[in-house]
């Protein structure tokens, strides 16, 4: 190779590298790019999602321009005024900086620059905030985490108007403002910083957006990879009973990616803290993508940011709400503006998948960049795809070797299961192994109660984690699933918890009649192994889907096992008495039970016991193979609740004491409805006449469902060969059945 | 005059008398007319909602004649199988009737024909209903009530094809099926027919329609006026309690017209029921007016039937659901098929009111008939305004003399106020005087109870009335109104209550700034007066509007007062502490406090006492002028409740023990909005300091309202004069303030 070549290639090498340190150098370049900037320009007032966007975004800026600008001495916890005040200065700032780079008009600019001043000003002086709660004080706000918050959004908006600033605005700005905000709440913080945690995520990124706008390799780094030396003891905990050190562990944006997320992209915490974290995920890699490309953020795990926007789509119901796993706030949505960004996002940087596209229509919104412009051009291109749910298992842990979720989902979500095997899902996790929750289209039928918590609602204890979270939320009993000896499982021990996780036994959503899943549970308590089967099948002799519940409990000793069903709605009519105490008394002391009242008590009067209830015009019937010694026990709760924090919900209790194996099994039951408005009452009644265990052995459990004109169906389980191909035979009563792999469907 | 001039117009007059009644042998003579099926074939596929209804109604009737005639023998109550079978094929043919008429396609003249002769061969031999509940049990359903439904649908669809029968098949049907069954309900009923009461509206219509279907002068007679000579008791009452004979009373359609409809339209029993009696009023009004223009029955008493559709609608909250007066069932709204009746009628055979077209439009449905036609026509033709909902005035009573509801709206329905100061309302009444129930937009805010029963919900005592709708539903203590010694009003029983009625006091909509609405009451408690004053405020210095409630008690004894509020949602803070038993015991015995468990007890921390409450994202708060000595309870429903009839529903009640003459005064405030979705909690918190009675003479009340800002609101209401021109003159302090007319607002 000749020299001059050589020369000329590292030229243009050199070249190159110039031009990528001077796009570098260029603002915007977090979220939006100045490419972007120019193409939304052009567009601007042609595309009817994006303008809407725009002028929403232009309607609350501009109602805020006119307030003016109003930086309180903090002081409030959640839902206080300097609290809420403070968060909506970062919000309004964001989108403010947006519509300058849209709509290259100075007033915005001119409102952030004099909103960071105002902020620069107060911040060299200020203490930590006076509110002590948090085991991580903030200063503008009572936790790290809302600094943080704030920091992300601030970055985003002094981004966009870096470039109206001079010199030494912004060198005034970072010296005085930003850098000091972004040690604080790393340095300064580490046992915020420095864990596992979505409470770090949300450090990190904003310590790395800054940095991204300051051009500071440190702080870029920092927020990669965390705080070098912590200093900190391991096995820290904070102030929820989390673990903040633990031994060997890494910290950092990528660490933070690496281990809560499993390659499904399942975050394990839940959908609702998923949904919370997301926001900074994204952002960050956004801003990485854009500005550092080489760091291939968003390739990180095999793309496993964009995999968790499809998860976390995948964890709501049909109406969009997240199912409420562990520490979760009911309500919240794929409408939350942190959808919409993940969304547009997964979109844009993803593989333009169509069906993302009918979620943006329905959030109606997209964000002001140029995924956003993308999304709404694609929307007015006509090429929008139903978003289509089906039944999905999400692995959790880092490798994907922790248990998980399976949600088994038939027809347009007329039934969505929800099963939880996963693991413990750290400080938010709950103690619910092998619980599930049952959804009609959007409608809870059998709830999971969520979290005891009114989130930015001052009244309510600051809008933070109430009592109750623990001692009932948290607790076993608390869900859809087996309690032993009125204990949770781990005896509710947050450390044994988080060392183990369920193991799923088999997963089969391929066919059209039946959808399964089947985990073991062999640590909740230690001595006993819980093996639930669940399954919606569609049975021709049915009119709509049925679920069926298989409990399967081995134990070396005897114990008292309660099974609840938190059902809504009302009570319509039973197959067995049952008496109602006059005088409601709590039903234990600790482990949750001292919440529930025991409203009624009843014994079985046939091996079906039938429990009737109706949720929003519509029936359902719960069918349960009973043994004559259960009690069948109607709870509600609201006991030990001096600030009435809980609702008031109901339960049926299946209560089965004094045994050691025994399986529970039954059926819900789905059918008819009823208006209030025609009175029309249709299929009111069940159509199940019996549900019988045929056979509950070691090696297989056969179940037998019998309708009312006496047709029978049957599911065999092979209890302890998961494998497709082994072959299986099974003697019921004078009939030898055969089949291969790890279940069997058998319809007349 | 000439002889032959007269001969002349006596001939004249003879041809028009023959037309008449040539015309009144035509078919369809009823709803439909042969000149309105015309004008429909002509613009078959030119209106889109009445194609769309003749769409709807095709699909269902297409699957019923795929099915097959199921005319199975009476066995079930309401929402068994052949209760709904039976209902299902009325509905049915009555459809199908129309169809053949707009379509013209033979198969649904026959399907009604075979229809019709199957219930012709059975008719004959058919006992009363093995059912035994009714004090009127009919044959072909388990009370003579629905046995007029049947009627009252199958004469329309034997009208319909009236001319596609041979002469030999309407004797056939008329002699066995139609005459037969309408004596039995009238004749052999006579406590069922010959009331004053939706039920016998229903007989006497059912029979008066099948009587012009038949040219039946003597059933259309009967249907007008009653039975002459009923050989009933007087005093004589029916399972519910109502009376079914009261002296001097008379029967028939036009004496059911005369004495539940008030001359502002508001039908005694309330709108629930109102809304069940107005299809067969305006159904057999029509079909007279169809075939009998000559008897004016459109225009009886002054157009009440067509006021009573307006009274009716303006009877529902912002969703369109009634309010629950009296025993209603939640739900029931004018969605409901009887009032796309009524709307189309009022519009069609009324003054043609747009704002009905947009009610139309919301149902989405029109009646198969010329009036549907119109109205569908008059919505394609772009003539709909928007059904505007003002506060309203009914009174109640055939005089409109008996007390009435007071509707104060304000806003677009941001507020609705209920205040009934109503008559008893015959056997669905409850006693519930001086009531009110709170709505913003369609939510419930501080709820009416409503009635304990599932309709036609089989499972819940076969869709009736269950006990605990006289035990809890009829009490006083189920209202948001006051309990003297924890009784009912009236002691609850219905021959005194039915002899009174509470009495206007003042109703002044006419402002903006303020709606109010007084009445008195003084026989429920012989011995004391009752007056309860309730205004929404719209004032400056609050963001949204109050409601101002003074519930004055003057008695000449000392007695307990018990004034509860069912607030719906969820219970926030309070600014008093109190205790919550962990063991909830019931209340009391009777009256409806044995099924009211005490959830909670405290005493006022200061002279305003503040609950704070959230219900589906908006804030509320109650701030009451308290006495140091009340007693602040949270109650919750469901004691005494075997099975499970009730809702767990909460309340708070002001208790004042040992008191003569006392004043309640509490302001309802609705204050911002919490959203689940963005988690942002805005204007959190009361804007109320303070409420204080500032005076309270037999002469004057005199109320203030003080803001955080220490801005005082007056609210001066004169007690015994509610003349407009009266002056007034009052020294509050230092102050003296002059005024005229009953009540006076002072604003800072």
């Amino acid at each position: 190779m000749k020299l001059i070549k050589v020369k000329t290639m590292l030229l243009t090498l050199l070249a190159m590298i110039m031009s990528l340190e001077l796009q570098a150098q260029e603002h915007p370049k977090l979220i939006m790019t100045k490419a972007g900037v120019e193409k939304i320009r052009a567009n601007l007032g042609q595309v009817p999602l994006f303008d809407a966007s725009v002028a929403a975004a232009k309607a609350q800026v501009d109602i805020e321009i006119a307030n003016g600008i109003d930086t309180p001495i903090p002081k409030d916890y959640s839902g206080g005024y300097t609290h809420e005040q403070h968060k909506r200065n970062f919000f309004t700032a964001q989108k403010a900086g947006a519509l300058y780079q849209i709509l290259d008009d100075e007033k915005y600019a001119i409102y952030v620059r004099d909103m960071l001043f105002q902020y620069e000003a107060m911040y060299a002086d200020l203490p930590r905030h006076p509110k002590t709660r948090s085991y991580a004080r903030g200063k503008l706000f009572w936790q790290c985490l809302n600094d943080s918050n704030w920091l992300l959004y601030m970055a985003q908006a002094y981004d966009a108007i870096y470039e109206f600033l001079s010199e030494q605005e912004r060198q005034t700005l970072n010296q005085n403002l930003f850098r000091p905000f972004a040690d604080f709440i790393s340095l300064e913080n580490p046992q915020f910083y420095n864990r596992i945690h979505n409470h770090s995520t949300w450090g990190n990124a904003a310590v790395g957006m800054i940095g991204l706008v300051m051009d500071d390799q440190e702080l870029i780094d920092r927020a990669l990879y965390g705080i070098v030396d912590d200093g900190l003891e391991v096995g820290l905990k904070d102030d929820d009973g989390g673990f903040i050190k633990v031994e060997g562990q890494k910290a950092g944006f990528l660490a933070n990616l690496e281990e809560p997320f499993s390659p499904d992209g399942y975050y394990t915490e839940g959908p609702y803290y998923q949904r919370y974290a997301m926001y900074p995920f994204l952002v960050f890699a956004l801003a990485m993508e854009n500005a550092k490309p080489q760091f291939k953020v968003f390739q990180h795990k095999n793309n496993v940011l964009l995999k968790a926007v499809n998860a976390l789509l995948n964890l709501s119901d049909a109406d969009g709400n997240f199912f409420p796993l562990n520490d979760a706030q009911k309500g919240m949505s794929y409408f939350s503006p942190s959808l919409v960004t993940a969304v547009d996002i997964a979109y844009h940087y993803g593989d333009k998948d169509p069906q993302l596209l009918s979620v943006a229509q329905k959030q109606n919104a997209v964000l002001l960049d140029q995924s956003g412009l993308s999304v709404a051009m694609a929307i007015r291109g006509g090429k929008t795809l139903p978003f289509v749910k089906k039944s999905i298992n999400l692995r959790d842990g880092a490798n994907g070797q922790q248990g998980g979720v399976g949600v088994l989902r038939i027809g347009e979500e007329d039934l969505t299961l929800v099963y939880k095997y996963a693991a413990q899902g750290l400080s938010h996790g709950h103690y619910d192994k092998l619980s599930f929750s049952l959804f009609d289209k959007g409608d809870e039928i059998l709830q999971d109660y969520g979290l005891v918590r009114f989130v930015n609602i001052e009244q309510k204890g600051g809008g933070n984690y109430l009592k109750e979270n623990k001692t009932w939320a948290k607790q076993t009993i608390a869900h859809n699933t087996l309690t032993q000896n009125q204990t949770s499982h781990f005896n509710g021990q947050y450390e044994v918890g988080s060392k183990h996780h369920s193991e799923l036994y088999l997963f089969d959503a391929s066919r059209d009649d039946i959808k399964i899943v089947s985990a073991k549970e062999s640590n909740a308590y230690p001595g006993t192994e819980m093996h639930r089967t669940m399954a919606i099948l569609a049975l021709n002799n049915f009119a709509k889907p049925l679920v069926l519940d298989l409990m399967r409990v081995t134990s070396a000793t005897e114990n008292d096992y309660d099974l609840p069903y938190y059902f809504m709605g009302q009570v319509l009519k039973t197959n067995f008495d049952y008496d109602r105490p006059s005088t409601l008394v709590p039903m234990g002391e600790d482990n949750g039970y001292q919440h529930l009242y025991l409203e009624g008590i009843g014994k079985p009067s046939s091996l079906s016991t039938q429990f009737d209830w109706l949720v929003k015009g519509k029936f359902y019937t719960l069918t349960t193979a009973s043994l004559m010694t259960d009690d069948i026990v109607f709870t509600r709760l609201g006991a030990n609740d001096p600030l009435f924090n809980l609702r008031s919900d109901a339960g049926l209790m299946l209560r089965r004491n004094a045994t050691d194996n025994t399986t529970f099994v039954s059926v819900i039951e789905p059918h008819g409805s009823y208006s209030p408005v025609t009175e029309l009452s249709l299929d009111p009644n069940s159509n199940v006449a019996e549900v019988r265990l045929l056979i509950d052995s070691d090696a297989y459990t056969a179940v037998s469902i019998k309708d009312k004109q006496n047709q029978v169906s049957l599911l065999l389980v092979a209890n302890q060969n998961a494998s497709k191909e082994a072959s299986h035979k099974l003697k019921i009563g004078k009939r030898t059945v055969r089949w291969q792999g790890p279940y069997h469907l058998v319809t007349q």
